[in-house]
């Protein structure tokens, strides 16, 4: 008789666990031009370029911590009590209060928590197209349905709400808002937001607010933490340093409790109970975290006017380019570009638009599909040094003037 | 008609991600005696009384990384290469070689990835009794039946193979061994590991080898990684910084792929999917993990001198006490004491003795209970200073004393 042997499978969680950027970054036929610097539009890293930096005084804090050696031990799993209390008095308003007893200190897993506390497998969520495909993957791994609701690109991808509300039924857990948004970088109005609590509040549904990207709005337009709008819709707000304090690496975010009449005092007891599979972020920059979000007033404003100068460069060298249409960013790091098939002789989609002009222009863009979009759009990601900016965007008008029947 | 109203339930799972511990020591009465100075033998982290500290070069190591504002963007989600090749490099041997494309850098999840790829809902993993808690809390989350196995006292802890093999059916997907062990203070010997290793291949079941005490040894006994015995039981060694480097808050931790004749192969892509809901441990850590894994041979030696120095005054001190049967600590840091409650007058079981002991002589230990221990144990972390533990040991002598027939 043959001896048996070792027969492992991988569990069913594992491989439905999958990020649908992977799929199409892995079959994207992408060779560089070698005549020409390579310029990668394509990361949502701001760091990678060495031009938006966190403030030395987020550096001090932590040094500051190690040097105590007193913040190495375990931390409790949603996170120590000075660290909430200081992302609570940040966020608390009078519209929408907060203590620290309201926050969840995550590492990188404030999401997971968030949809793992609200659905069940065979249930669904609605998720934003595009959208930032994370929210799917995390929804998949827990055999959640995924519905997606449409953004428009002519009302600067306001949410299509009579979709929404058709995607709508009994085992619907939860609607994830993503403001300001990856890939869109919009912006929402006040009343948009409103509009998108009526309907919250008609079906009896909680929100989650992915506000990674809080604050960053350009001029003309203001941010409006949802929950600040609302008395009666029940919110889970997350963010973290990733973006804002310009540390996507450390790893460092946080949940905020917007109970609304109790209807969380449940999902309090389940998000707790969830936190004890990773026990949260390192001890070390929780330990910084007060001083880290006492970073001057300057460093915000700072990252913001460069952010909105490489967004009107980027407004100004993309306008005008026969076939392109550019949806311009309200805020966030991103821009869409529809690319009008029908005026291009050999570029029959958004993969084929990012794959020439890789190989022929050296520059990569993510295309729309990896967000799920509809239509042929690029994704572009504004924060590169103007100087290469300049070039990329240069390359793309060259790029698109030669393609152009 | 009255209006609906936020009817939210807390999922499935969040609901039975549950610690054992939490239950056993929120209903524990725990009121120290106001009289004398509350000494906590409870908590399994080295760090809380300041006398174990990680050495200054992984500070340094950490401080360079942060200066060098480099190490501050998203890392890949199983970490980056030079921190996994580091990794490798420090525990490949000739029996068992790795290279970084073996390793997995994890947040507080190394355990959480091997149970989530290895095991479907319904299926079953095999645990020891006693053991670390977390491991029911991680399998009963997914839905996965916990089986224990029991460990032998009188053995020193020695894995008792004919009761794990009879926990063994068609369900079963792996076996996890805990060594060194928390709560136990036993390290097993090459020739029980080999033991341990034979029924994993009679049964074809890949192993969990849980060695985050690896190389905490006390001198007499050799600590063994598992993986380096066998040629043909595929293996996931977890361990991490946290105990050896004693920074257990800084949630750096790794997974060693040790496959063998490609029976991981599922399981590799299975544990890359899962990395991706979190996208592993802080960058900045990452990137200064070679520089920490180079530490001076003399830190551990001087922490393992201590470690022993503290498990010889347990001995000492815990010796010769009436109705109590220490099992001597063969590294790691901790030690279970059994309770012969027929030798007492009023002590029913292991809580009625730690709540006593708390209330009369401000001593804290957690009841056996927390890590599902059969009869009437106590576990002791001896790593506050000596003359902390010189005292506690003192109070529990006489508190044995005066609650003895
Ligand atoms: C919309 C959105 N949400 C969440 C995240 C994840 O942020 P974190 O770095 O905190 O995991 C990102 C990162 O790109 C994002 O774009
Ligand atoms: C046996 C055992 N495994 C794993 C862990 C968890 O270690 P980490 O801090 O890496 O989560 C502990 C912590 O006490 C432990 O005792």
């Amino acid at each position: 008789m043959a001896e048996k042997s070792f027969n492992i499978k991988s569990s069913v969680v594992s491989m439905r666990t999958r990020n649908p950027i992977r799929a199409i970054v892995d079959n994207l036929k992408v060779k560089p031009n070698p005549e020409k610097e390579f310029i990668s539009l394509a990361l949502g890293d701001p760091t990678t370029f060495g031009n938006f930096n966190l403030h030395p005084t987020c550096v001090e804090a932590v040094k500051k911590q190690l040097d105590s050696y007193k913040a190495n031990g375990y931390p409790p799993s949603v996170g120590i009590e000075p660290a909430r209390a200081a992302v609570a008095k940040a966020y608390t308003r009078p519209e929408a209060p907060l203590t620290s007893a309201d926050i969840i200190l995550s590492s990188g897993d404030a999401l997971n928590l968030c949809i793992g506390a609200l659905a069940n497998e065979g249930q669904n969520i609605l998720l934003p197209r595009p959208g930032f495909s994370l929210y799917e993957t995390l929804a998949s791994s827990k055999g959640i349905e995924c519905r997606f609701y449409n953004l428009d690109p002519s009302r600067t991808w306001e949410i299509d709400l009579d979709h929404l509300q058709s995607l709508i039924d009994e085992n619907t857990t939860a609607i994830l808002v993503n403001n300001p948004s990856n890939p869109c970088g919009s912006v929402y109005s006040k009343q948009h937001l409103l509009d998108i609590l009526a309907v919250a509040d008609k079906h009896k549904l909680p929100i989650i607010s992915d506000e990674i990207y809080a604050d960053m709005a350009f001029k003309g337009h203001e941010f409006t933490p949802l929950a600040n709008l609302t008395k009666t819709v029940p919110i889970l707000t997350t963010s973290g340093l990733a973006k804002k304090y310009l540390v996507p690496g450390w790893r460092l975010g946080w949940i905020l409790i917007h109970d609304r009449n109790g209807a969380f005092r449940e999902i309090r007891k389940g998000l707790v109970n969830l936190t004890q599979l990773i026990l949260g972020p390192n001890s070390v920059i929780q330990a910084a975290l007060p001083d880290i979000l006492s970073a001057p007033q300057s460093f915000y404003d700072e990252t913001m006017e460069q952010l909105e100068k490489n967004a009107n460069i980027s407004k100004k060298l993309l306008s005008n380019i026969p076939g392109l249409h550019p949806v311009f960013p309200q805020g966030a790091m991103y821009l869409m570009i529809e690319i009008d098939t029908a005026q291009f002789k050999d570029i029959k989609d958004d993969v084929v638009f990012v794959e020439k002009l890789a190989e022929e222009e050296s520059v990569l863009c993510l295309p729309g599909q990896c967000f799920r979009t509809e239509g042929s759009f690029v994704r572009i990601v504004f924060t590169p040094p103007v100087e290469k900016l300049d070039i990329a965007y240069t390359r793309i008008r060259e790029f698109a003037a030669r393609h152009h029947i």
